[in-house]
């Protein structure tokens, strides 16, 4: 007979004064200040426990921690040692974005990597900027894909929308957890210092003087998306090595930016696995 | 001297009641039973101005008329023939769905297209079937792309999203002026007429025995895209010829629909285009 390990969490019972605390990081000037996000969700969560992020708190309803799949995720947040909070369901709504949070939200600490971890010396290495991405669903669909296509880290520039948003956050599927993203970066400024470090710049633009297919890509790569309406700045634009295009076999004006970066990205690995029209990368 | 021919419109004032029969097209009742829907904002009218759908209205303000712009847009609108009238900005706000109208919101007539149509006799053809896609930015965003790699046509499953939900029009940028796409099919019943008309049957499955890149396209083929949760319904799986995969190169459990049907569309083109893995296509 096999006698489960009995859960055994301490934990605080919600006060009014700390609902109001985290209904607060609903809005951006909160999370900024404290440097702290919510996530919500079990998906999200698990990837939260399994990530190297520091989770301050996890609030999560009875009938989570009845169930067998909480039941195990708790345990795990056990090892991250944050601080438990019951909450009722009732009280949950007002702090989700979500119609089902799924009993369970989390407060995690915003990390903030330098640039230079980012740039990873060493020999190969796919990096994405964007700049001034504006469409939280289309970040967020952009860190999934680079988290697929196994980027190896995003710079964001200062016009993007914030990468902690709900929305962004729930469109990364987790993605947000498995690659390290800097925010707030002057793009135009870094281009230069990434030069010296051995990349070649990438800007995709539709009107760009090479199909992404065709293109023999360096082993360090640069790779800029830009905004919806207006895609990539002039001067940004300026400072390119190649300027790609995404072939057009039909009639629309441009694809919707998150797309666009999912075919570049396929483009630019199956080329250097030796898949392009141009033969085997060296 | 060039003296600018000047632009006369017969127009009806709204009434109360006009104005609630358009606030009514909001909803997909409506829509639906009425067999038409509202488009809004120049970029759409313009499409709508150059589809052969039929324009039933053109709604517009004074401002929009007094623009360069607006007068070009109404002249072109004249030609197929529909009610014009005159509307305040006051008026316009709850009629439409974004912040800025631009000052010109039309109703169109849905167009119906027997699949027939879509299947088209002759060599090439590449059709792209949606089964239960839910989120209406993702629906729209899979128009634009179909759009842009030229596919010939769309059908969606019964359990899509509506078509003519502003969110999708707004998504599509257009697209769905440019390509048949019929909705409400059961998609399981119309595999066996599909492979008799000499379609491939090519399903996205994350599971798939075979990588987009790797796959020789047939010059008549059909790809399904399924539900954001779900992927492709079971008995869709089983009557696919081919099961086709995104290549992952980082640890993403899944991509968005709407990046995937993008980067197996250009992997279709880029195969078929002689740029594949496998060499030429014949």
């Amino acid at each position: 007979m096999i006698i489960a390990k009995p859960l055994v969490i301490l934990c605080l019972m919600i006060t009014r004064r700390h609902l109001k605390e985290l209904r607060n990081l609903g809005k951006k000037k909160a999370r900024e200040e404290q440097g702290r996000f919510l996530i919500e969700g079990l998906r999200m969560a698990e990837e939260a426990a399994d990530s190297d992020f520091e989770v301050q708190e996890v609030l999560f309803t009875q009938a989570f921690v009845e169930s067998a799949q909480g039941k195990s995720l708790l345990a795990k947040f056990q090892k991250k040692g944050p601080v438990f909070t019951a909450i009722s369901e009732r009280d949950l709504e007002p702090i989700s974005e979500t119609v089902t949070a799924q009993g369970i939200v989390a407060v995690v600490s915003n990390r903030s990597y330098d640039l230079e971890v980012i740039l990873q010396p060493g020999k190969r290495s796919l990096i994405v900027g964007l700049d001034a991405v504006a469409d939280p669903g289309n970040l967020g669909s952009m860190i999934r894909s680079c988290d697929w296509f196994g980027v190896n880290g995003m710079v964001l520039g200062q016009d993007s929308v914030e990468l902690c948003n709900p929305k962004v956050l729930r469109s990364t599927m987790g993605g947000l957890f498995h690659l390290p993203i800097i925010e707030g970066v002057n793009l135009p400024s870094i281009i230069s210092r990434m030069k010296t470090s051995g990349y070649t710049i990438y800007v995709a633009d539709a009107a760009g003087e090479a199909y992404a297919e065709d293109v023999q890509y360096a082993d360090r790569a640069f790779v800029i998306m830009g905004n919806e309406a207006h895609g990539v700045s002039p001067s940004l634009k300026h400072s390119a090595d190649v300027r790609v295009a995404v072939r057009r076999y039909g009639l629309a004006e441009s694809l919707n930016v998150g797309v666009a970066c999912g075919v570049l990205l396929s483009a630019i690995r199956t080329v250097s696995a030796g898949g392009g029209r141009q033969g085997v990368h060296p």
